[in-house]
């Protein structure tokens, strides 16, 4: 059961500088019985020290999908957790890593899930955070956050682990999770629809549609919700 | 005081063959706040690529203290704590990583005490562990347990980082929450936009307004939500 629902979750690495942190990231996962890998863009393509990083993990190297995109490689899924060594400032509010996986996990009993890390100089960006259903940091030093990409990967693959072998204990959600892509047509919608209405001016957006992001990503939307949200927007807009 | 019970507890790499690793180690343990630094007999001195991957952890590297023997290592703890990534046959009974941290934060209360890790290739020996208090084990993939060093002390260092923050890993939420009385004005807003849109039929409400209750119930709306909230609907209001 729980190999079953480590398969459902897949590691995201956005915008890579350096290939031998893929190589590690690769061998931090399987230690812990990950094997998806989506690459996002990376800035090199993998290569032989990526290959020596991974130490006996190239089978995950091999099998990475190549994404052009953060949304592209959260296709399908129907929870995203964003990882940062740090707490954000905007963006969704940051859960400590323990918890957050709990969600992530409960989450892979309905479908697959991702757990999403930036580049290594500057993590990832707030417009990719708020793709995501939710972010999470590691509870590093303040004064010294400096975690190395794969030994970030490393705890939270850890974290993962120690949460499916436990994983009995959750319930399945009662109710079917949304997908990525429909929740992100709720977002189109919605912009359109204030847009229309004269509520979001895009001359002044006021950070209107990243806080609405944050509100629903927090609230982890099913797919008969976003059914109602888009029926109602209909119905406004009609009016408009 | 989580820092100075961090300042307690020491770690022990015995043997190790690769300078590397030990930068990469000082690393892992400065960014969880431990700064405290045993080498026992390791195969090489510490060289620039230790420093290269100490990568601002030099400091750690420059005050670490070269043992020639563990027994040396342990001088003035309280407890130690032998770590391996597989379960062990002989010596103590293993505990996993989290309930052994627990036992090991805990025995920092009342003095000194150590983390100890053994050689990249073959680990500590049962000699080396039976030295120990006790031992744990990173609950790594049966099939490939192969944990990088400084991976190892990453992920121990994590739990006794959580471990030792105990109680204040419940920070109190960043930004303020919506009262009672505002969210349920909310709703009594969006039921009459509901209606006059013609979205909720009063002759068939089809449990709209519960599930919406639901929706927002469960991600806990902020003051400044609600308030945003309530500015949309007056503009769908307006075109109705």
């Amino acid at each position: 059961m729980s190999a079953e629902l480590l398969s459902r979750i897949r590691v995201v690495l956005s915008r890579t500088s350096h290939p031998g942190n893929i190589g590690a990231t690769a061998r931090a996962m399987k230690t812990m019985g990950l094997s998806v890998l989506y690459l996002v863009a990376p800035k090199k393509p993998i290569d032989a020290e990526a290959e020596a990083m991974a130490s006996g993990a190239d089978d995950l190297l091999r099998g990475a999908r190549l994404c052009a995109s953060l949304d592209e490689a959260l296709q399908g899924t129907v929870y995203a957790l964003a990882v940062s060594a740090r707490r954000r400032e905007l963006a969704h509010a940051s859960a400590d890593a323990r918890s957050a996986v709990q969600e992530l996990v409960a989450a892979a009993q309905a479908g697959e899930v991702a757990l999403v890390f930036g580049t290594e100089m500057s993590g990832l960006t707030n417009e990719e955070i708020l793709q995501c259903s939710a972010a999470a940091h590691i509870p590093a030093d303040p004064d010294y956050s400096s975690l190395n990409l794969a030994a970030a990967v490393q705890v939270m693959a850890y974290e993962v682990r120690v949460a499916a072998l436990g994983a009995q204990a959750f319930a399945p959600p009662e109710f079917a999770p949304a997908r990525h892509e429909d929740i992100e047509n709720l977002y189109v919608h919605l912009e359109q629809s204030l847009l229309a209405s004269g509520f979001l001016d895009p001359a002044n957006p006021r950070r209107l549609m990243p806080r609405l992001r944050r509100l629903f990503g927090r609230s982890r939307l099913e797919q008969e919700e976003v059914n109602i949200l888009r029926g109602m927007l209909k119905a406004f807009d009609k009016n408009t």
